[in-house]
């Protein structure tokens, strides 16, 4: 087992749920460290199910984890595979985001150890799954954090710009503007319509709503730029927070530790059944699985209905 | 529009969304007050965007709610009939759980108005919805009442019964079971074994587990002579706690406000296409509705693979 | 070290204060394990500074707490002292409410080892400080409880009865009644008049206040009949909510936190001087301390000032 | 009444209680808007008992606030007085920060209205006060927010730079880095050394400490220097993360609504004995006053035993 990339909160959780499924199966289980950088210098630790006690509510990864630029080189990778092989693994679960999934399918084509991956991702952007571990607690840590906002947003009438994360992508953002009550939501998957923006809070003012929540993704990149336009051509206050790190950590809620503990179920079967080269995921509410090759080519489509919806509710 | 039965953490966020959409239709929005009481006593007060502002994250209902005896009486039925009738209401909105769909259904054959209901309850016991609105509320807010729980726990080598909601169903408990990490999970579906739930606390001490959380459902009802038996029997030190109205309460989670949002989408679609006597719901990611009627002839089942899982990962 | 008696919010701030303050000194620090049990069963472990990384943050108590009969015989203390000397202790610092001061209070009469204790516990009760360790974060977790119970009586127009803890104190109740906005307040420091109360709450019914929220300490012992009384006297719908166990749990909040580390400076800085039979305390915002006799032998005042403000806040 | 400045949160439990101390005496209270602003255009509404329900609980301030650049004119004191005298008023309670207390007392010598000031800040930088309302909050944010923020640093073996609030002033950033276990606390009080930060990362790195948090006050104005300057020189990686509005918001902590009820009860009190010119406060844990002058002129100390036992507490 290996957890790479970003940290998401729920990644403890399958830790757990992976480590006693396999003690089920009398299957020992190792922990690289330190993502694929302990998968290349073989650094691991052994794990069973007393050392995984009293870590399913625990945000981050007790097998830590970092970008390893290494890895995405011919030759970290088969140090990796001579790993696994001198290792004698029979499985390899890769717990991570999208990056982490495109690792997991190059080093797929060098190994004979089947590889399964469990999408975990504050961003929810990893194609064969409609939602990621970690995500639906990053939306509630944003909202509750909005809602800290608007009451200076409220008391002092201003208008605040919320950036939250999501790297390239918006889902973080939709969700997050949808159940936050934001008035306007930006993202990259839509053209940036400075414009547009600034004639929904002239309309706002109009009819007397005074404090407005812009939420943004900062894969659109113009935060402070809008700030500075608004308060030129509307007139208005404005302020920016920038939600930053406190997204990827804290305690995972329920849904997080759910898909943590049954996208493990999925995996230790797929596994069981000699099948390797999948990415684990929930899809209309089943827990299926896609190949590594179509995760990675593909990319996840956003639906537009969600903020469409969003836009109407806050009128 | 009327809230009905036990209150939800989500149902203003559905109000909110109800008259908001309604709105963007130019249809004009009422709300009964105080469940079907005020539907019998034909008291209500107009809302319009206005109206519901602020009130997303806020959890209870402000149109408030009651159980109302009256309702189930052909005469109190035939009073809410004419009372829809003499307003002239195209369509009714009813958010409650599931005797509010019970009596959506009675009332529905009584009268022209198209009566939908959006499922609403922390029980989760409404067939025809994979999940009501609040259900995910109540689940976060019962598994971080069992992370301080856990802390006495483990500090005093305790095991605790926790007794969470969900009248006859074990929805909840076994969702709460699950991603609070319980060592035994008690539902009403599960036929009672006091000797299996001894046998696991043995064993459980047996590998040095000096602490245990026990969840039961109150449906169950034997959460009292359980712990007499525990302590007897086993000989460890037992408390019981009763998680009580705190699972009611609470600003909504994300996904209890999403469920909201888009469920009142569905129900405003619904009316203005003419269609009535239906609940809606999410099943399978797809927001869906069933008729009233099937509705209250079928019992939503409970999936017993969860529960297996949760004691899989529990050991 | 040892922490005794019911576990408390900042116990292990406690711990590591006293533990990083004591490597400073070159001190070296055991921890005796399970309470007073661990004393007179000589069961402890060694504690460094990196032995308590990572746990400032957490509720309960990492040596782990009990309930210790046998330290209330002359037995069991002679026991204690002996290994206190056996292990050649200069000082043994006590991290516990009442009931633990009372025993280092006997143990310091049998010892040479100098006694140092640290009040922590969610009653408040101990004479000698302003405040005890834990007691903020109790009154904290209470308050938001009873915003969630608040939801629920605001919708269902109901009176809510929600008793705290405090076993024969009402220092909990009164803080959380008053920050609450309880509408009434009953405390075993008061006379309990049934009839008060049935008046105040018709009175808030004829101001038109529909719902109420009545703290009341466990040591009133009147939950129940009070709630008959309310529904068959005034005629409103009651409910009861036992708050229970989660008040003791959770992380400690900042004040708890800070109190555990100045606390834990004064009780080092006692020990360095040669001190012991002394009880730390806060006073006047001055960390002080008090002898362990002066504070066994009196009783801690409990200000009807704030009480009579809380009722006057209600209105 | 006016409410003046940053919002704090506690504001609302202060006006709360202003208003039904008021009632108690018959007195009528009115509530100018936004600040001094709404006090410069004689805008106001009035305040009774049942229009204070319900925000006992609530961040910012109902009355809503501003920074008024008007109200430092001697045009716009003048104003202000002038209407004071026209609606005819006893007294005026301000609630606000340093500035509004300067602004309180400016105005004071123009009117013979009394003026009382209570405190509200999450800066605490109000001389004649431990505390302020809002403060406890804000320190009780923020070290939430780290919580979470280590999740990550852990994970990642990072070092995080978390910027906090506190103007020019570093008691925020003193309190949230005792509580939060910070390794380093950089405030605008202390001469900023950047070798000695230096120096402290490398003996942690060399204790094997792999992650560390630097608590740093908005007032050093050094973040992103001191976070390029750690990157180059001690070779780790560093992140910074800005905590920003969140720390303004929120529901106030008991201790807030503490300070609120009991600072309001002290200006009733001065007020009826036709006190004015006064700031309300709290020290050595009495509720005391202090001539607005005396606040003005005098600037507050910043106990530094607190900082060098929060660094001893952090090895």
């Amino acid at each position: 087992m290996v957890t790479s990339g970003g940290d998401a909160p729920g990644m403890n959780a399958a830790i757990r749920a992976i480590v006693r499924l396999a003690a089920w199966n009398s299957l020992e289980v190792i922990g690289f460290e330190r993502g694929w950088e302990g998968v290349i210098q073989n650094k691991f630790r052994k794990l069973d199910s007393r050392s995984v006690s009293g870590i399913l509510h625990l945000g981050g990864t007790i097998l830590r984890t970092s970008r390893c630029p290494e890895f995405k080189t011919r030759q970290g990778l088969e140090k990796a595979a001579g790993n696994l092989a001198e290792e004698n693994l029979d499985g390899l679960v890769v717990i991570g985001g999208d990056g982490s999934i495109r690792g997991a399918h190059e080093l797929s084509r060098l190994t004979d150890t089947k590889i399964v991956a469990l999408p975990a991702s504050i961003d929810n952007d990893v194609y064969g799954t409609d939602e990621t571990i970690g995500f639906d607690t990053a939306v509630n840590t944003a909202i509750s954090e909005i809602n800290k906002i608007r009451d200076t947003a409220v008391s002092h009438e201003r208008t605040f710009i919320v950036e939250v994360m999501g790297r390239r992508r918006g889902f973080l953002a939709v969700e997050v503007g949808l159940t936050a009550g934001a008035e306007v939501i930006l993202i990259p998957e839509v053209k940036y319509e400075e414009d547009r923006v600034l004639e929904i809070l002239r309309e706002n003012a109009a009819k007397g709503k005074r404090s407005s929540i812009i939420v943004i993704a900062e894969g659109v990149g113009r935060t402070r730029s809008l700030a500075e336009s608004i308060e030129r051509k509307v007139g208005v206050e404005v302020r920016v927070s920038v939600l930053g790190y406190v997204q990827r950590g804290g305690s995972p809620t329920a849904r997080s530790r759910y898909l943590a503990c049954t996208f493990a179920e999925k995996a230790m079967l797929l596994l069981s059944e000699g099948k390797g080269g999948e990415v684990v995921g929930i899809r209309g509410g089943e827990i299926v699985s896609t190949s590594l090759e179509d995760s990675c080519k593909n990319v996840k489509k956003l639906d537009p209905r969600v903020l469409r919806l969003a836009e109407k509710l806050a009128i």
